[in-house]
């Protein structure tokens, strides 16, 4: 089989204005970026407001492994079944951080005959929205640091009388912005700033990937530019010598970052193989973020769609429930199916010393089976679906299958998307059908009014399956902090490894009786949740021994090569 | 009069093929980035390399003050004038870095009724290019410290042998490569990196602004795609432990880097308010870099137009000495004319206490005599150009052009493009095509078979009229390994303060008799050239007390507010 760049270049692409045209989007709600991606213009949405509400799928996974279990194949190949048995499809997915691209995985736009095309554009760049996050983000730490280096330098009075402004009073050791890269750059986690003659006070810093972001979080949350710029003013950047919180809005900076943003609020429409319409549009990962993609995308694509496609990163215990609990929850636009993705490699890498192959399988099912049991706290009808590989026996598939049907969900399906393009998702297409036109129950799994540790414990023990929580003694002071600034009634995101349903990569299957270990808590004011940093979790990947950087060249006609 | 965004945004703008079409770019070699902004494939060369040469005008100007000189508006200007009296005109200018756009400067797309337009896609991210050349910068960073931290974890042996690859054995204190970001960030100019319990060797690194990164530098030197594949495979990242150097080539991520500035390697055409073309491509600044935009949007003006309008950046020994001694040399496109730029405001700015009026610009002449003279060493007929401003007196500006005249420039007239556009810079246009049509007598300043020190001297002595040069300690050290690794027959590119054509930014006018003091050599083997770094030159600029972006947001419309 060709390479899946091989494959996106042979593709004969339609022209980005015919599957806009096609999809319902106006040639002036249009803004082409090339001849194969372009921006959709927000106005469209008050054009469309009034349209038929599509139905809303998202697609989930079980626990990841290094294999890669092809959630991205399963949506992009799903929303190209959907479309091949008569509906209209759209996929709304994330952006690829470039981190990973040059890092380990290689590009992230699907595979085989299930990808968005061209796959290089959407692995490098897209249209910019990435690089508008990193440096609206970026300038906002520059601000911090110039405004402690100006009102240090000269006094409370003089830089009051020269500047025309307030003194802030930020105090450097409570600093809570960091800044972003979209790399993999463990060197950058930890670093001293204003080092030199004149640059300013020293203190500790540090890079996250761009993915973590709040502004990234913001993106996919928000619901207009307006909703933007409030969201951005309202992000607590530091604390002053008396503990309180600046924001955003205090240092004057929050304008300039929603200028910078101000086309990124715009998604970015591209194609799959087939044809099908796909909106890109942010891109937070799902172990350290919120791991979905945007609402104003799922909001366009559910006025001109049948059916849109969309997904949470990793497993269900990662961007599903975060779909669930903090998308949902501020979009409004409940789902009403949802897909679960599994391979035959997966569940038997949980336990590779049981013996034959089958009863890999076998013992590798209770990963599968805590997964189907997640999702179904959430009220949803449930697709399985099984990604095929190559090297996955009938028997084994018969078996899964089978086994799957016994848990009472909705539909389960093998998924051949990969080799066979739309025709190969077709019977997942026609169950994905069918399980939306069930009566949904979707449920929340806690309520934000809750405390902050009722929540915590709630998703560990409900959604994890956890014994209980401890808090860090850092962890306490921060919760003590939220609650005395008022901010308790929030959503919690958890960051945490997604290799295990638990905090501990090596806990494998479906552990119990683990207490979660909350070392930090984290104010996203602007996003409206609590970042939760769950065990040894990074906020920045660092580059493998063999790093992807490696393969990726240009050939002699310029094209690009090695992406995957 | 309105401000200048004001006037960008009342403009009726022709769609961006329709500019191209006139200008004989073909529809199939235009890809667009929105409505008024579209990148130029570059197979478009081959088409046209057998078209007429255009002849090629550079834009200097005198020593400049914060009120800015207005280079670029007359540049702008020029481009619209020539266009006015019938010729195929083209500007080929600089994509602006955000650091000064939110820093102090505001927009830099020209001003008045000489603007480029949409100037707030001009200042803010454009096609993504200053983007890409930080992202590719970065990686190498990245790759870099990835690299230590493996070699150092395994030990050489077991990096061998887990990776596959041959040890390279950095030296963590002879990392030559610094990271970039596109913003003014004090804090970051010198840092430590590589703190915390897993990241890898602590060593000191720091943050250079991207307009300065060897990237930027070869973005607007390069020929073609293969050519910047080439020179990023040069270019030197750091030194082994028995000080040879390593290359971006040795390390594996010049393919990758090349990858990700595949596109940033075609430039932006957008339109002037009177809708004359006009290519953005590179930013490297004068002062810290080679101060030009790319050799590739000049090859392809040249071929289009009569007349074609390039500038380098600050006072005629910055970009002005490096467009000759630097750019001229790659391209082989020797200027046919060179336009100096001078306000009234500016040469009364070097003796504020001289008197009156008129004694003021009396005694700040000199600092216009200098440059008219510098100019005159390259052996370009010269036309210079006063820039009017409103307070600007008739007898002034009639003193000021017969002063000039004595000097024996071919031509002065001026220029009232600000406040009238292309009309205002007609006289300006009949004056630079008549200078246009003189025989060139095109001479470097140097050859680059000299010795490094023996170039030094003469662009100390011959280009800045200093006594001599004093060499740093370090900078010695550094021109002895220039020397043992056969890196000394590149040109010089002199980071030094714009400020004054001398190295200290107090010495104003035309000095004499001071020494200039090398602190450091710095090899960029990709961009072809040596940087040496004159006096205190900070790679990295620092936020103001009051910067810009205090004054930038939205509006209601969701339009950008406050650009300038």
């Amino acid at each position: 089989m060709l390479t899946d760049i091989e494959i996106s270049r042979q593709a004969s692409l339609q022209p980005i204005e015919s599957i806009a045209t096609a999809f319902g989007i106006l040639p002036h709600e249009l803004s082409p970026y090339g001849r194969t991606k372009a921006k959709v213009d927000l106005a469209i949405t008050n054009r469309i407001k009034d349209n038929k509400h599509g139905k809303l799928v998202i697609v989930t996974a079980v626990t990841p492994t290094p294999f890669g279990e092809g959630k991205t194949v399963t949506s992009i190949g799903l929303t190209q079944g959907l479309q091949a048995i008569g509906k209209k499809s759209c996929a709304c997915i994330r952006q690829p951080s470039m981190g990973p691209v040059f890092g380990i995985k290689g590009g992230a736009a699907g595979g085989g005959l299930a990808q968005v095309v061209p796959m290089e554009d959407l692995n490098l760049h897209l249209t910019g929205d990435i690089h508008a996050v990193t440096s609206a983000h970026n300038l906002a730490a520059a601000a911090i640091d110039a405004r402690l280096y100006h009102e240090q330098r000269l006094g409370s009075d003089a830089f009051r009388e020269q500047s025309g402004l307030a003194p802030l009073d930020i105090d450097p050791d409570k600093i809570l912005w960091r800044r972003v890269v979209d790399q993999n750059e463990r060197s950058l986690r930890t670093i001293t700033v204003g080092l030199g003659e004149v640059n300013g006070p020293v203190h500790q810093g540090g890079f996250d990937i761009s993915a973590a972001s709040e502004l990234m979080a913001i993106l996919a949350l928000s619901r207009d530019l307006k909703d933007l710029r409030a969201r951005i003013g309202r992000i607590v950047l530091a604390q002053n010598k008396q503990g309180d919180y600046i924001s955003a809005e205090d240092l004057g900076v929050a304008g300039a970052m929603t200028a910078i943003m101000s086309q990124a609020i715009s998604p970015t429409l591209m194609q799959t193989l087939s044809g099908a319409p796909c909106l890109i549009h942010a891109g937070p990962f799902a172990n350290i973020a919120h791991g979905n993609s945007s609402i104003i995308a799922d909001d366009i694509a559910l006025r001109l769609a049948d059916i849109v496609v969309t997904e949470g990163g990793f497993g269900s215990d990662m961007g599903f429930e975060k779909f669930c609990n903090i998308k949902t929850r501020q979009s409004g636009n409940a789902p009403d199916a949802a897909v679960l993705v599994v391979t035959v490699k997966a569940l038997k890498s949980h336990d590779p010393q049981a013996g034959s192959e089958m009863d890999k399988l076998a013992a590798g099912y209770a990963n599968l089976s805590w997964h189907i049991n997640n999702v179904a706290k959430y009220g949803l009808p449930l697709v399985v679906s099984i990604n095929r590989f190559a090297e996955d026996t009938q028997e084994e598939l018969d078996w899964l299958k089978a086994r799957v049907l016994q848990e009472g969900v909705f539909a389960c399906e093998v998924c051949e998307a990969f080799s066979q393009g739309a025709e190969g998702a077709a019977a997942l297409a026609e169950a994905v059908v069918r399980a939306t036109e069930q009566p949904s129950q979707f449920r929340y799994l806690y309520e934000t009014k809750q405390s902050i540790e009722a929540k915590l414990l709630t998703i560990a023990e409900a959604g994890y399956g956890a014994s209980g929580i401890s808090l860090s003694d850092k962890a306490k002071t921060q919760l003590a902090q939220l609650q005395r600034h008022g901010f308790d009634k929030l959503a919690l995101c958890i960051a945490k490894t997604p290799m295990s349903v638990s905090h501990d990569p090596k806990l494998k299957g479906a552990p119990q009786g683990f207490e979660l270990p909350i070392a930090e808590l984290k104010l996203n004011a602007g996003a409206g949740f609590i970042t939760a940093l769950v065990g040894k979790v990074m906020t920045m990947p660092g580059l493998g021994i063999r790093p992807g950087y490696l393969n990726i060249d240009i050939d002699e006609q310029g094209e690009i090569t090695g992406l995957a």
